[in-house]
């Protein structure tokens, strides 16, 4: 009896999408950075992580489950946030069922750990980042480790570069640190998530059946060939951090929005620039740029600023709600779902947006009068999988109750 | 009848494309670049403007009438060439008819001119260069100017940049020069045709619906916004160009190839950073790219270089026969012709490539295997307009054979 409980702690962590984009890394190993990059933190209720990880005398081996399925934990990724984070173990007593764990303790034990996304893996959103802040957040909850969540961050950074940037929600700052060991290579918040709370975020998820680069090749091959990332990270970054931090700080959409796509635009630069040249976006990607910087200029001022991480999809920031439902429209005229699509599975996530553009089903859709900022508009019927409207979110939290852990509070196993 | 007479002179001028890009005006009334380039001349016979200027008395004004229908020469850069001519002009005398122009009656003048294309025009295949390099360098033999070709390209740059890299065959540099008037900024010819004979050249005319930015406005744009542009042009470029001229003089195909296609990617990497981003290379361009770097990696050394200019036409430099015939097996199988589209006007130029590659109909083009390099080879019907199998080739020639004149030797009007 004495060995068979199980101790479970069950944690949810955001995604982050970069506005200043971190493409490049000095250190393989540590993953440290070519230069700062600063991101927001995306609504936890449409695109999150949540994980459970326990801890039992009982289990022989360090396991993990992602959505369900058991993977290896082999890789060097897992085992630096595991390593890490048992180093940093403490105490822990539940008084209440009389266990007690020692620090030294932690070394013997094996931790099982079960992870699951609320949106679609592979998909290009960044579900890695989520992933390994979401692990290192909540193994270090169970471990009673006493390091804040920019010392936390450091360690997520081991795992996955932008993962460090999920530990904290709003606008986030990686800095890309000087030390040759990466301590001080961590994320701090930049803003919190109510500082700038009218923003409204729409990803467009870009059908696609090219391969794509994985963005650690991609990156290790940009650092090796590219003439232009050099002059990029050491002269161009640095001031646009400090211009980013300013407009997000100041709510200066128009300079926020202009530096945002500047920054995006010359991320996918430097991949084109790579030997052989990296393709992230396609044809639908350029059209929805076509899109906003049309719209964005037809009215003088921006109304939406876009990025795009490695791959397609589109991750558009428009300043309030009446420029996110003009936008959801242009949008679903340009890229109309098939014809066999529900528009209920074919906007995801904050659906008040689809209210305001006064979009009830897919007739409204069909009638949706052309952008008058563009000529002759075509509609690319199913060049988009689907829309997911979210907004800036909140950073990692701990969830107390037990029905929304995925491991079984007896077996340790997954439910 | 002392004013009824017409004097004519009809040249033909080759087109050419770049393998290290001019991109960006330093002097925007003068044509003067931020960097060198280099381009090889393509094969007249595939690809080239023919001109006919003639003068008489009998002329009220200048004329021109490009590919048969008249357009105005009212522009800056028609009125530059024409000008800097004239200001060259000399006496001229057609002793058997007894014609004498004296040097300062070409102030008075009128010039007819007539030009051609002998490819689509407006397919992106660098007509204008084609086109201003033929207007300059037939006005000069008409008006018995005494400038050498270099001198003459200077003129012809102030119509189109890339034009004075047409007044010579082979391989041709373009230096930027120094002084302010822009007398240096000339080309230069880098080798002849003959030097390196066994490069074959194969152009895809990419089908495309996108509007194109014009490569005027687009790298004016560039150089307002791109933070990229001037770190090339100042660091990058020079040095490009101290190695590519050693790669031609070589033949060391595998430098030239690399550098070819790096200084392709980095054009497009620069457009990329402008704001809004200009995109000229759609899917099938970066297919293409992807085609042609997987089959040279997978050989070990490169059988192909390809460069793109201001769209998404691909122009593909193969090191010799054997590999141009390679290619074009690849691209037939990847881009195969709509099936209303015969062979013969799919694959234009020098079809003795299409024989060397095994051909002879479309069931060949069905037949064709799968590239073994790429897995589960997609085909993609129609993505490309048509192919034109072409060389290096001479530059400017004058022909002497009076039924080739575009003007009709009695009314100086098209015939």
């Amino acid at each position: 009896m004495a060995d068979s409980w199980v101790i479970m702690v069950t944690a949810q962590t955001p995604t982050n999408i970069a506005v200043i984009k971190y493409w490049g890394k000095r250190d393989e190993k540590l993953i440290l950075p070519v230069n700062d990059s600063i991101s927001v933190t995306l609504d936890p209720a449409h695109l999150c992580t949540t994980t459970t990880v326990a801890v039992s005398p009982s289990f022989a081996q360090d396991r993990m489950w992602l959505n369900g399925k058991e993977i290896s934990l082999s890789g060097g990724r897992y085992q630096n946030c595991l390593r890490e984070i048992r180093a940093r173990a403490c105490d822990v007593e539940d008084k209440e069922r009389g266990i007690k764990i020692s620090k030294k303790d932690w070394e013997k034990l094996h931790v099982h750990i079960a992870s699951y996304n609320n949106f679609p893996t592979a998909a290009g959103l960044a579900s890695s980042a989520a992933g390994f802040a979401c692990l290192v957040f909540a193994l270090a909850k169970l471990m009673n480790a006493k390091e804040d969540n920019s010392e936390l961050s450091a360690i997520a950074r081991q795992g996955s570069g932008s993962a460090c940037r999920s530990l904290f929600g709003g606008f986030v700052k990686w800095k890309m640190g000087k030390v040759e060991d990466g301590s001080d290579s961590l994320a701090v918040q930049v803003v919190d998530e109510k500082h700038w709370d009218d923003l409204v975020i729409i990803i467009a998820v870009v059908s696609s059946r090219q391969k794509e680069t994985s963005s650690t090749t991609g990156m290790r091959e940009t650092v090796e060939t590219s003439l232009l990332l050099q002059h990029r990270a050491k002269e161009i970054v640095p001031k646009r951090i400090v211009q980013m931090e300013e407009s997000i700080k100041n709510r200066n959409f128009a300079s926020f929005a202009h530096l945002t796509c500047a920054d995006s635009n010359q991320f996918h630069a430097v991949c084109m620039d790579t030997c052989p040249p990296i393709f992230y976006m396609n044809d639908t990607s350029h059209r929805i740029i076509s899109c906003v910087e049309k719209w964005n200029r037809s009215v003088g001022t921006p109304q939406v600023a876009y990025t795009f991480d490695a791959g397609p999809n589109a991750v558009l920031i428009a300043h309030n709600r009446k420029a996110a439902a003009q936008l959801l429209q242009k949008l679903l005229f340009y890229f109309p779902p098939n014809s066999d699509t529900e528009l209920n599975s074919y906007v995801l996530g904050d659906k008040s947006i689809l209210k305001d553009a006064g979009i009830e089903d897919l007739k409204d859709v069909e009638a949706l009068p052309p952008p008058p900022e563009i000529k002759d508009a075509p509609r690319y019927k199913g060049d988009v999988s689907y829309f997911i409207c979210t907004r800036p979110g909140q950073g990692p939290v701990l969830l107390s109750d037990e029905s929304q852990a995925l491991l079984s509070p007896e077996t340790g196993l997954p439910k």
